[in-house]
């Protein structure tokens, strides 16, 4: 294979071999390893002009050549090696060698593995997550706001698709900010490179697997920012798109082989129906659709099937894991990567790192649909995806029932308790991650019509309830906003710039209710980081009746009882028929204003949600 | 204990011992037993005055007195029998003695089991089951029609809760007219005697679990219409009320403990919340409630933990499977029942007549509550419920979504799609019964706002989709009405009486639609029967686009399309898109016509469903 091929297939563009422009050896990935993972084997992906012409030499105790794969572009090796458990750390050169020409060399390093205990912890019901779009938070580094030689130029606040300029240091210059308020754990949207024309900062269009995004900072920052996190007490969760790729990264532009990406006639995308891939009765069509039609033009959907694109991402997310310390991983557009590629892949990163957190984005229609993707449901399937948790988006669309609808007999505070119930569906309900938006959708202040108790009642539930909580950067200052178009809910945090008009990072720069509504989270999310109860405890929930909804969080040292009224008026209820878990307690403490109150019967404002610490009779 | 006992714990009279006017020895349950069956034990209830101050005794080759036990209430004995193999069918007495008295006897008969092919069947995919109300359908007897001694005196046809006098005969007299419907199987709401003292009708407040309601007829006629049922190739469902009992039969009137029934200090209501069974989180008080509750203040919940009312119960339902040759169950109220007893007695009963089909009344909120009482669904929960089946109303409020709401992502026909999409939760969806209405509900004409395009459409889904179809009798000749009051969707068959103005069973006396109507159900379901592919073929469903849903069900000898346009306007659709399924067949013939169309484009009206047998090429 000589020869440049260019195929156009449809208005898809093929191209293999086509970049004259790339030296002889581009690059090679992983850039490094290290001895002593639990997988042994090792495949590099090595890029350059014309490298399949050339032979692969490598000479270190403990490492094995097993095999060197030529593919469809002579612009790619894929080398297989074996790290056996003997080796030791070191460098060694990878010589590709051609008779009549200058051997190529890659100075190969294999590292010692960082074993510290904070690094790749999880994330777990223990964490309150704080999700953040790095473009969008605070610009600790206006040197980096333009880096030459990218595709999207400079930055401009005033438009909602242009990039604005936030980046790693200006997260790390508040994690003050976020440790007071409570929060344990920081998961940012994609911050690898999005070498994208328009629209980068959104970060799900990845055109280099292995580089923090210039804009965002470096590689080593990255590193520090996890470290920081970690030395401050709190867990970094990385945004991991496996069913796509930006069009402009070098796999895309000189594809191995055309069957890196899923090809199409013309241009198809996906049908966005999760039902068609747990469908027993699915049409094939339907199926190969959802699963490898595209996201997007600017989104090649990968070919998960492929051995090769397989071991490409594999590696990468391990490798990031072993490089930065992070603790867990979201898996964006869940649903849609090959179900049997994803399992394995769960597997095989388990293995490596058996305490790391994953949850995928599942955005269904019901807890059945959710649970489907959850490890341990294999009623007629005959494959366990091994992953632990999702993004529960069926929580979140019954506490807006919750707070926004009548009551039925499923409908209204009904829903939610009926959710709930459905928790039998899980293997493990308390590994999914529960939240009230996300940069996906409307703001949760908009989506309740901006009422200020059913925005505390949503607020009072999510670090209530079973799961892993998960907020929305400035959901505690309250902003807010529809989620079409989606630039909207992702505002720039005010004060997160230099010369910003407010500064929302502080109590002076916020007003009455901003504090107001900052304190109230504060309050819940550090009660609950210091209430084992309301992480790990058990839950029990009552039958709503006429419309109020009262469960408990207990372990053996406390129990925190929950009511939330969901009517429009206020109610008087009575507690005796909750005596098994009130269990004799009289009173309790308002973990909001922190008076004591007497349990017997409970004065609940229209909308309002109480949450109480039962307090043992002897401490009355 | 010898003095007979009154106890009433709060608003509820727990009888024991009171009845002195009943003999000294009343009755012997079972009255009968077989040899060969599976399980060698047999617990017997025997019930007379004072009867566990006698000895029991008996003498038999092959079967022997294992225990007698005494309970609280001295007119009850328990005796526990073991017949071994070798035992040969016979009569044997077994005595009650008591010194100076005179010793009582009951002539025991060991019979032999009928092993004919036709018994016991199973009711399956294979078949179209008819619901009747037995006292709503034809009065064969008139004879039967008011019982001396029962407290429910007379008929009086223009009372919606009074009995009407509808009998096992009439429904003998009429099974050509369902045979030539295309009826397969016959499930008639419960026909065991209701000595209720009004609204005895309903069937479901049974006070003598042996015995037919006299205003039906015997138990020898029972089995007559079983055997004629077989002779004429249909089968019969008997419809099973585990959950609570009649409050005028013996066993309640005359409790043989106070454990008998689940009593209350007072009156206390099911909350009638499936999800207390299912949820992890559930109050134990909310769960007790749900399953031990009371259905109805003439309803004694039973309490299935007590082991000799397990036995009661389960034995009961054999010997009517091994008396009548009954195909299959129908059990009422399945999730108001004790999950471990429910599971053990399917097993039971499953061992002894492995073909007997057995289906659940779930009426819940969502296929993932349904699937959790099916068998094989065990994810968290330690138990198998070995119940092959549910009533699917889950996709009877899909099809009516289908039929009458306005599409959305997963609303109108999408539901329809998404809910089949869900069959993935059970081990084996076409076990459950699917159906548009039954005698608890709102007539399905009704519910389509009399609409005979969508009542054609519903009946077309009916009669094609996965499951065993259930028609509800008179949806047929377009009997409607809504469900409140109960009554008005259980009114007579016309013509089932003797002087009936109109004959419904016979083509003059139907009006014109009424014709069209039973036709085309008669048209479906003969060609259902003869259709293999719609009976255990196998699905394959299209997500729907622009409202129009598209199925197959096909295996190796015919593939049948159905095209259900939901949109309020004619469509025209091409189907190129459902190539892999019409696989190069150009023609099909209409299924209710007759006619033989082009099958690149269909013309669907608004509202309609074709169904259409895909031609072979070689026989356009």
């Amino acid at each position: 294979m000589r020869k440049s091929l260019f195929l156009t297939v449809g208005c898809l563009l093929v191209a293999l071999g086509v970049s004259a422009q790339i030296p002889a050896l581009e690059r090679v990935e992983p850039m490094f390893w290290w001895v002593g993972m639990s997988n042994p084997n090792l495949q590099l992906i090595v890029h350059g002009k014309d490298i399949a012409s050339r032979k692969v030499e490598l000479n270190y105790p403990g490492v094995k050549l097993i095999a060197v794969h030529k593919v469809e572009n002579p612009n790619y090796l894929f080398v297989d090696l074996r790290i056996f458990s003997g080796a030791t750390p070191g460098t060694f050169p990878i010589k590709f060698t051609k008779a009549g020409e200058k051997t190529l060399m890659y100075q190969y390093a294999l590292k010692k593995r960082d074993r510290s205990p904070d690094r790749a912890q999880g994330v777990t019901n223990k964490d309150l997550i704080y999700l953040i779009m790095p473009d969008r938070f605070a610009n600790g580094d206006p040197k980096n706001d333009s880096v030459a030689g990218m595709r999207e130029k400079g930055i401009n606040r005033t438009k909602m698709f242009s990039r604005h300029g936030g980046d790693l240091q200006g997260i790390m210059d508040h994690l003050d900010y976020l440790k007071e308020l409570g929060v344990t754990a920081i998961w940012l949207t994609p911050a690898v490179e999005n070498d994208e024309p328009s629209a980068s900062y959104h970060g799900y269009a990845v055109t280099d697997h292995y580089k923090i995004d210039p804009r965002y900072g470096t590689n080593e920052l990255y590193k520090q920012f996890v470290e920081k996190c970690h030395a401050m007490g709190m867990k970094v969760v990385m945004d991991l798109v496996h069913n796509h790729a930006g069009t402009e990264g070098y796999t895309i532009q000189d594809m191995p082989m055309k069957s890196w990406v899923h090809q199409w006639p013309k241009y198809t995308k996906s049908n966005f129906r999760d039902a068609a891939v747990m469908d027993p009765h699915a049409a094939p069509s339907d199926r190969k659709q959802m699963l490898d039609g595209w996201f997007d033009h600017r989104m090649a959907d990968m070919n998960e099937n492929n051995p090769y694109l397989q071991n490409f991402l594999t590696q990468n997310h391990i490798w990031w894991v072993e490089y930065s310390g992070v603790d867990g991983f979201r898996l964006d557009t869940y649903p849609y990567n090959d179900p049997g590629y994803m399992a394995k892949w769960a597997k095989d990163v388990r293995t490596e790192f058996p305490r790391l957190s994953i949850f995928g984005e599942t955005l269904v229609w019901s807890a059945a649909n959710q649970a489907f993707f959850t490890e341990g449901n294999v009623v007629n399937r005959g494959l366990d995806t091994h992953l632990p948790g999702v993004t529960d988006g069926v929580w979140k669309e019954a506490v807006y029932d919750a707070l926004n609808a009548h009551e039925g007999w499923t409908e209204g505070v009904n829903r939610l308790y009926s959710v709930m119930a459905q928790d039998f569906l899980y293997k493990d309900p308390t590994k999914n991650v529960i939240f009230l938006d996300n940069h996906d959708m409307s703001r949760f202040l908009s989506v309740v019509g901006e009422d200020f108790t059913k925005y505390k009642s949503g607020m009072a539930l999510l670090m209530t309830m079973r799961g892993v909580p998960q907020m929305y950067y400035g959901d505690e200052i309250l902003m807010k906003n529809f989620s079409n178009p989606d630039g909207l809910v992702r505002e720039d945090f005010p004060g997160g710039w230099p010369g910003d008009k407010d500064n929302k990072f502080s109590p002076t720069g916020r007003s009455v209710k901003e504090n107001e509504a900052l304190n109230y989270v504060k309050t819940l999310a550090n009660y609950r980081k210091n209430t084992p109860a309301l992480q790990t405890g058990k839950m029990m929930q009552y039958i709503p009746e006429n419309g109020v909804y009262v469960f408990f969080r207990y372990d053996a040292a406390k129990t925190i009882m929950i009511a939330y009224n969901s009517r429009e008026k206020e109610q008087e209820v009575k507690t005796e028929r909750y005596a098994e878990r009130i269990n004799g307690a009289e009173k309790a403490k308002d973990v909001i204003t922190g008076e004591t109150i007497d349990v017997s019967k409970l004065l609940l404002p229209a909308k309002a949600t109480l949450v109480l610490e039962l307090l043992p009779k002897s401490t009355h």
